[in-house]
């Protein structure tokens, strides 16, 4: 099942994306709930409460698809370094010299983002020559967790997960580097484009996803999920080992390589560009980059 | 004004604290208000509203008090390394090798804490031996933001302050070291001991403030915040650069000299600890540390 959160009118819903994806059916939530989008729909599964009835099917083209979760309940966990290739060309880049002993970490490196960064699909990732000149895309594999849990072993993690949905990991590798902790470089306003919409777990295979990611046009990040250094399961047990894990909490899992840092020299993002990600079995997330206070 | 969040007969109130700190009256606001402490009145302001009505007062003594913040909005800011005699006792603990370039930091370390880490006055910090033999504390002030913002300039800074309060930055030194992003060793349940409640702002002064925290009843940390390498001016300009600033926010600000860490050979907290921080023109905040899974 596809859960998306969309505006129409002025008005915010949550609703059922038809397999072929052309139309949406709004859940029979308040307004209130809706606010929060598919961020209610979790709670509600975590607490135990069916899905909410769907009403009548309106076409996606007429509606405008939000963030999944708007506005998630705590900063999203995020992942560093989680592909050999990536790690790799991260090292090579010199960026890392002081920070990390060695390209492949030997334990995941975690990391978070506000979540007031996060933006819809199609909304514009601002930049601000004055505060960052080397802003850089990273396509990821988000996890939504289900139900909660503190010392959720790694066979058992599956079974906490609700879905996925893409999210790009917007970077400011300059203000990344001057603050040594990466969460100010991470969570700039617009910083976490994330969407179309949700996946539900039992809908798509974590063995089966490709992380593709396009600036325009030209194909910079091209993995299968697989190819993780510390899998899906291994990040839960990790982070939810003394740490309670919320129903919709998201981990984002890490990129692979061809972020704009890798290259000699960098290509980092620039007014204009588009940024599209795609993830086999969850759809396309497209975002384009402008300067900040000058709309798009 | 000190505002105090606290519970009586199992429900959560948010109230003023007399000048001699011996009651607490009431403030009329609703229940869900309530549930959020100081965090609804801070909103309140921020948004122009006037300071309910108080009731009668009680004794302090006859409430128990919870963190002021008992669960704020994000993640908490927190800042590292930022005393010079902290910053060189933690190079010289050699954690500190192939983190970062030098003892002292050239610009913020700013990392966070997850809102559900904190706990009230008196609460346990819970420590499991099976998770980290290397929990640590570590005494600070912490910043209310009222008004948000992005680009707050230093000069403009003090007037976006709400308040402070204290939180003990309670650090997993094992987990931080491990996965070299310090989210995970600084978010473990329990980890973020907040209160006893929070001073407004015209009632203090930061240039009065000392901080000091007692390790069963022996001094460990002591230190102006004069002496914070990055002043309460320059981190709250530094994160607002491009991050827009919510009112609610709390900054944690560092840590001075003196945490376990620093002592050759290091001294963790251990099971049945009492630690106990005082900020002049603040108050107290003790806590016990107990074995997670037994009731202390």
């Amino acid at each position: 099942m596809l859960l998306a959160t969309y505006t129409v009118s002025g008005r915010r819903h949550v609703g059922v994306v038809s397999e072929d994806r052309t139309t949406v059916s709004p859940l029979a939530v308040s307004d209130a709930a809706a606010a929060l989008g598919v961020r209610a729909i979790v709670e509600d599964a975590a607490a135990g409460r069916h899905l909410p009835e769907a009403g009548a099917p309106v076409p996606l083209a007429e509606v405008t698809l939000d963030a999944p979760i708007p506005r998630p309940a705590r900063n999203i966990f995020c992942v560093g370094k989680n592909y050999f290739d990536h790690a790799h060309e991260f090292a090579k880049s010199g960026f890392d010299m002081s920070a990390a002993s060695g390209a492949v970490p030997e334990a995941p490196i975690i990391f978070s983002k506000v979540p007031e960064s996060v933006i819809g699909p199609d909304r514009p990732i601002l930049i601000d020559p004055d505060i960052s000149t080397a802003i850089d895309y990273e396509a990821e594999l988000a996890v939504i967790i289900g139900t909660g849990g503190r010392g959720i072993p790694k066979e058992r993690a599956l079974e906490h997960i609700f879905g996925y949905t893409i999210v790009n990991d917007v970077t400011a590798r300059d203000i990344q580097g001057r603050h040594k902790q990466w969460l100010l470089g991470k969570s700039q306003d617009t910083f976490c484009p994330m969407g179309p919409w949700v996946v539900t777990a039992d809908a798509v295979s974590l063995d089966d996803m490709v992380v593709r990611c396009w600036v325009n046009d030209e194909l910079r990040q091209d993995a299968p999920t697989k190819a993780l250094i510390f899998d899906v399961p291994t990040l839960i047990s990790t982070i939810s080992r003394g740490i309670t894990l919320q129903p919709g909490d998201i981990i984002a899992t890490g990129t692979p390589a061809g972020v704009g840092i890798g290259f000699d020299p960098p290509r980092y993002l620039r007014d204009g560009d588009r940024v599209r990600i795609e993830i086999s079995g969850i759809g396309n997330l497209g975002n384009v980059v402008a300067r900040y206070g000058r709309r798009p």
